[in-house]
């Protein structure tokens, strides 16, 4: 077995791990409603070949039988992800894999019950079954080291706990702080009236656009809840619409786009192998956040969306662009971390790594969560928790298992801080750009300095070589602290 | 390995044979446009792991070691698939598939070209390629037994060129008398006026739910090419719309339906298992025609399809029933098979069996087959093939290898014909009901007569049950005489 032939081998897993998402979003958006049964076992059944192809034993001899050392850069980088891949998925024993799947359709039922019945204790015993379950699943992954970080890896290769504990320790302060001072002041003036929904998408596609999102690989649909889907040629987003909060729609577009645009981005010589797909969540959420909030919510940016929004709609209850910019960058008081500002949403996910963390290590008991949780919450953001679904039921994500995604939300956010600073040295003139509606010097800017290399670095290495410097939490701290000390007259 | 363990394997093998169909469906209706590339090789990995399941030689060894007498006889049926399929994929070298993939897909190519150039000689030396490896795959498969017979078991199993050619040979000359005698009386009026396209897909939809498709289980698109695709659950339809000629729109989508209502009766005990999809071509186009033909353009459909159009298109050029059912039933002359009424279809698909037979024989070399076309042409239909894209470049099955595909079209007009026989005992008042634009009874019959059935029985046994009588060409003969004797007043 050859480089070569392993790497055909996987380019077949790729392109079937595709076909897996071509299937989810097919289910989101145009699926037949009485087909679901029939597609959990198509799904299913993709997903038992694709495990199979990647524990296969004979994948363990290919494997040592290539020398990486002979390897160009890319061809080693490609090594590095194929043998990481393989030694997940065969440490993880099968019928701890099988049970976790298991429960993870069960909890994820029970989790649905349990917030439509504000119910915590119905949802605890499997919660407790899946904190279970995946601190064993960290522990086969660790090897010895931290089970935490293990489970980490899933998400953000080569970040842990304690490096993470040391950014966002730095953050909490200063954003309970900044939170607590906005919220203080007199709220600005809100949109007014009802935006018509087909014109909200029309705006959305012409803003995908505006961002960089080619719409000959890509197309913008209708679904429950935005994401981004597929990549290379393939790569499709989902946006929302809401007649009476229009700005959902198009922050939730520019949000995808960015995941999109990275997707989309990475050199083609990269498709269809290890090397071709975002390198982590946390650099993901960069591309999303910094398209959405550093470019999107900017006042050049908003001051041309402006224009395009009284095109589309004609009175919207705010007179000029200063007003709307505010409108755009309003915080409010609120319990629910999808719906937050990029002051208070980080806040949210701080919130949540922490327990996440002290649930895995056993120091907090899936009995005593509520209590934590809506102690923590009144702490940081100074008002009591009034309900389950407002508090520890909000989030479908510990249901799912997925414990040490979220902290890779707030790591995005840090990072595109540190791409910010670097975008504004490289493109000046950036905001004259963003005024004018012309995106490219800022999209193009991070295509070259980020999304083109897909896996080929670390994660932290991709951030920390456009940036000409490690990442830290410092860029994004200024940033908000100016932009809303600015907008609030702190 | 026990019978159960074999199904299961097997029921992973039909999902993913199902995800290949939603891939299709996907790529002919919402695939970006600049994804082809990377479709091919996604659908390319699919193919390459569906045929190494079918043909993994653990697959004998599990087959050896099952006793069939032991099964009830669902699962006898199961394994009489199982066998086969199996028998099929590994009787055919490996190498032999792959050429005939690669050739195919040059020749579609070629085809596409000379059919644009009216050249045929640029297409023939792919042609002569692919009729030798054909051949190859023919005496491959077949054994010792005649290569004809082993290529057209893909499409219709059971069945044998010698037993076409008895019924084909009964229809021939009658079918040409009646054309020629239609086509001798004044032709009636057609419609006129241009016909608002999303009214007519909005009518399409309407006539598919009067024919008893189940939207909740599938879907209406638009496509270039009309087609049905998916079984069980999940079973989508595509149509098309000309301003000028609602008719295509409407009977493509009743002839879809006809093949989609198939997939969607079979007893869903069968979903995901060899007996989960229509057991042959014949029989799926026996249900897409008798939609389509026999209870479509009948005249106690049209009467209420007429008030429909008259409904959603105000003056439609056609003032009463009578005129209405004359203008859906027109004979015109024509070239194009996929354009042909009735009478004339059988005609185009006589020629092509005949001279497809005589190519796989060796009796007919593709320099010859233009003239061959042409002169067979001229005999049947009285006058000349005026370019090749009107002749022998017509049709895209020949380059794409599907040898023995041609006449299950015929056979299906031939079954459909016995089935109306039968259905026309079993609801005597059938023309009352549809009439009434009330579809149940006689969908309901052939659901509970052939869909449901799936592959339980093999093609001709599923016919012959249905209609208490071993199938023959005569009722299809009687059907088509009494109409249009009756409409062009023979």
């Amino acid at each position: 077995m050859s480089f070569d032939d392993l790497m055909a081998h996987e380019r077949q897993t790729q392109a079937l791990a595709q076909v897996a998402g071509r299937l989810g979003w097919d289910q989101e958006t145009v699926m037949p409603r009485g087909a679901g049964n029939q597609r959990a076992e198509e799904m299913g059944a993709v997903a038992a070949i694709l495990h199979a192809r990647r524990t296969d034993p004979r994948l363990g001899e290919w494997l040592a039988a290539i020398d990486d050392a002979a390897l160009d850069p890319v061809g080693k980088a490609q090594m590095r992800h194929i043998r990481r891949d393989y030694a997940r998925a065969t440490r993880l024993p099968a019928d701890l894999a099988a049970e976790i799947a298991r429960t993870r359709s069960l909890a994820h039922q029970r989790w649905a019950e349990a917030r439509a019945a504000e119910d915590v204790a119905h949802f605890l015993p499997m919660l407790e079954k899946m904190v279970d379950l995946k601190r064993q699943e960290g522990a086969a992954l660790a090897d010895g080291g931290d089970v935490y970080d293990a489970l980490l890896q899933d998400y953000e290769p080569g970040a842990t706990a304690a490096g993470l504990e040391a950014m966002f320790g730095a953050l909490r302060p200063r954003l309970v702080a900044l939170r607590a001072a906005c919220l203080d002041r007199p709220a600005p003036k809100g949109l007014e009236g009802r935006f018509d929904e087909a014109a909200q998408m029309r705006l959305a596609r012409m803003l995908a656009k505006t961002f960089g999102y080619d719409m000959a690989r890509g197309r913008v649909d209708k679904a429950v809840h935005p994401f981004s889907s597929g990549s290379g040629d393939d790569v499709r987003i989902t946006t929302r619409t809401n007649p009476e909060d229009p700005f959902n729609c198009f922050y939730s577009t520019i949000h995808e786009v960015g995941h999109a645009s990275y997707e989309q981005g990475i050199d083609p010589a990269y498709a269809m192998t290890p090397l071709g797909q975002g390198v982590s969540m946390g650099v993901h959420e960069s591309q999303s956040r910094i398209y959405e909030n550093q470019l999107g919510r900017s006042r050049a940016f908003t001051g041309w969306l402006f224009e395009r929004m009284r095109e589309a709609f004609g009175d919207i209850g705010v007179t000029d662009a200063d007003a709307f910019y505010a409108a755009v960058n309003t915080l409010q008081p609120g319990h629910i971390r999808t719906e937050a500002d990029e002051v208070q949403y980080n806040l949210h996910v701080l919130l949540r790594f922490d327990l996440e963390r002290d649930l895995i290590a056993g120091r907090l008991d899936v009995s005593n969560l509520e209590e934590a949780w809506n102690s923590r919450f009144a702490a940081d953001f100074g008002y009591a928790v009034d309900k389950p679904s407002n508090g520890c039921l909000q989030d479908v994500h510990w249901s799912e298992g997925l414990f040490g995604y979220f902290p890779t939300y707030t790591l995005g956010n840090v990072y595109a801080g540190c791409l910010m600073k670097a975008l504004t040295r490289a493109v000046p003139d950036w905001e004259a750009q963003l005024a004018a509606g012309d995106l490219a010097g800022a999209t193009g800017w991070l295509r070259a300095a980020v999304q083109r290399h897909g896996g080929l670095m670390e994660p932290r290495e991709v951030i920390a070589q456009a940036c000409g410097e490690e990442p830290s939490e410092a860029p994004l701290l200024e940033y908000l602290e100016q932009k809303f000390g600015a907008l609030y007259g702190l």
